[in-house]
C-alpha cells in the first residue's frame, strides 16, 4: 500500500491540528480539508491545501478524520462509510451513546467494506486502552481516572451552545477518586442572563452529574489554555496477590494529542482492520504505528 | 465457548502464581500442572490438583502456560503448538532473540492451527503495549523505561546458573534515563571463588551491557523480596506540538503480575486470535478480558 490519503473534515481546534499531524506523518498525505463553506477564514494557514465543501470533490480519499462536534458524528460518519471511505472520529460521550454509535457505524461499515474508528481521542481513546490493560493486569480492584486541571473541549462546546453564551471555557478540576468539579467560564451576549445560562449548562447531561460552577468573564480568549492532564490510578489484585499499584499520567496540549491519536487510528483503519466499527481497546497498539513491523517488534516489545 | 481449560507447565515462582491466577479467573479451570518429575515437593499446595509429567496425560487442554525458564521456551512451546494446544510464555529477552522465537512459533502455530503469545509478562509485555501506545500518541521524542528497584527474576536465574553459585538475587536499580545498575547477591558453594562467579555473571549477555556488582551473602532467602517497579516516561511531539509528557509507573509483586498477564493472554489466544504467534502490542487490550464485550465497551471505553 502506498501513501495514505487523508481528508480532514472540519477546521476547528481539532481539524487544524489534524492537518499538522497528517503532514507530519511519514506514510500519509493530506487529500484536503472539508468545510461547511469555503469562507476565506484562515486562508493563510490553508494556502496550498485543497479546501472543499464536499469530500466527493477530493481525489481518492482513504480515510476521513471527522473533526466536527461530537454530536454531528452519527450523521456525518455514515456519509463517508457508505462511499467506502474509512472514518475516524473522537466522539466524546461514554457509555450508551458511544455503544449506539459504534453499533450503527459497525453495520454501515460491514455493508460497505469500510472501517470506522469510534472515539479515537485520549478519553475515550488512549486512556480507555490503558484502563483495559490495567484490568487485565489486576482484574479486581479500583481504577480512578482523574482529569485536569485542564480545558475540556467537549464541555466548552456544549456550554458555548447555550442561549446567551458567546464563548465558553469549561475547566475540569480533579477532586480525587475520579470526581471532578467543572468551572465553566462564559462570555455572555450583552444583556444576557447569567442565571439562565448557568441553568441551561448545569442541566445538560455533560454537566449534570458533576459539581458545576458557572462564572461570567469579559473575555474567553484572555483565559484560554488548551493544556490538560490525566492521572489514572489502579490498586488491585493479580491472581490472589493484593496491593498491586499502577499510575498513568500525562500533561498535554489537548487538541494536538487528540488529532495525533486520530491520525494514528487512521492507519489501523486503512491497513489493518476488517470492515466494521472499533473503539480503541479493540485495536492492537502496534496497528497504530507506521513502519516495518519486524523492526518495531525488535525495538519496542 | 465454555470454560477454558488451562495447563500450567513448570511449578517455580511463576507457575505457582499462575495456578492461583487461573483459579481466580471466572472463565477458566485448571486442567493440571506439568512438572519434570512428580516429586512430592509442594505436595500440600498441590493437593487436589492433577500433577503430571506430560501434558498429554491431561484431559482437553486449551492453553498451556509455559512457566519454565526463558531459555527452555523455544524447545517447549512447539511441543504444545503441534498438538493444537495454544501457548503463552513470558520469554524475557528483547530484540533479535524475541523476534526469532516469534517467527519460529508463528510458523508452527499456522501449520497446526494454534496460537502462541510470546513474551507475555510486564517487560516485555504490558510495558511494551504502553511503549507502543505512547509512540502513537507522540511519534517523535524519547521514551525511558526505568526498572526497579526490584528483583529481576530472569537475571537471578541466570546468575544462579553460574558455577559455584548456590542461589542468587539480582536487583535492578534505576539510575535514570533508562540506565540501570545491577546488584547481584550470590550465595556461594563452600570454597567457591567469588571472583570467578562474578566474571561469569558479568560476561553473560544478560549483564554485559549494564554496570554490574556481584556481592557474596550468607543467605539469599534472608534478603529475597519479589516486589518490583517501573517508571516509564515519554516526552515528545504530537503533530507539530512539543512538550507532550507521559508517565506510566507501577509497584508490583513480580511473579504475581507476570502470571496474571499470562492468564489474561491465554484468553486472547483461545478466543480471539487467528493461528500464529503474537507479542502483546499485536493484541487488542479488550481481547485480554473476560465478560461481555458490549458491557466492557460501555463501561471501560
Amino acid at each position: 500500500m502506498g501513501t495514505l490519503r487523508i481528508a480532514v473534515v472540519g477546521y476547528g481546534n481539532i481539524g487544524r491540528h489534524a492537518v499538522e499531524a497528517v503532514q507530519a506523518a511519514p506514510d500519509m498525505e493530506l487529500a484536503g480539508v472539508v468545510r461547511r463553506s469555503t469562507t476565506s477564514e484562515h486562508a493563510e494557514e490553508l494556502a496550498g491545501i485543497e479546501v472543499v465543501t464536499d469530500a466527493s470533490a477530493l481525489d481518492k480519499v482513504d480515510v476521513a478524520l471527522l473533526c466536527g462536534p461530537t454530536r454531528s458524528i452519527p450523521q456525518t460518519a455514515p456519509q463517508y462509510l457508505r462511499r467506502g471511505i474509512h472514518t475516524v472520529d473522537s466522539f466524546d460521550i461514554h457509555g450508551e451513546e458511544l455503544w449506539r454509535l459504534r453499533s450503527s457505524l459497525d453495520a454501515v461499515g460491514r455493508e460497505h467494506g469500510s472501517v470506522a474508528v469510534v472515539s479515537a481521542g485520549w478519553d475515550p481513546g488512549s486512556d480507555s486502552m490503558v484502563r483495559t490493560l490495567l484490568l487485565a493486569m489486576a482484574p479486581r480492584g479500583l481504577t480512578y481516572t482523574n482529569f485536569g486541571p485542564g480545558m475540556s473541549m467537549g464541555h466548552s462546546v456544549v456550554a458555548k451552545s447555550k442561549p446567551g453564551v458567546v464563548d465558553a471555557l469549561s475547566m475540569t478540576i480533579p477532586v480525587g477518586t475520579g470526581l471532578h468539579r467543572r468551572m465553566v467560564y462564559v462570555e455572555l451576549e450583552p444583556g444576557a442572563d447569567l442565571a439562565a445560562a448557568a441553568t441551561a449548562i448545569k442541566e445538560d447531561e455533560y454537566f449534570s452529574s458533576d459539581e458545576t460552577h458557572v462564572v461570567a468573564v469579559p473575555s474567553i480568549d484572555a483565559i484560554k489554555d488548551v493544556g490538560h492532564g490525566v492521572l489514572m490510578t489502579r490498586k488491585g489484585v493479580s491472581g490472589t496477590t493484593h496491593n498491586q499499584t499502577f499510575e498513568f499520567s500525562m500533561s498535554i496540549d489537548n487538541p494536538a494529542l487528540t488529532s495525533q491519536i486520530m491520525v494514528s487510528c487512521a492507519r489501523a483503519a486503512a491497513l489493518r482492520l476488517s470492515p466494521g466499527a472499533y473503539t480503541m481497546p479493540e485495536i492492537a497498539p502496534l496497528d497504530l504505528l507506521p513502519g516495518d513491523r519486524e523492526t518495531l517488534i525488535k525495538t519496542l516489545v
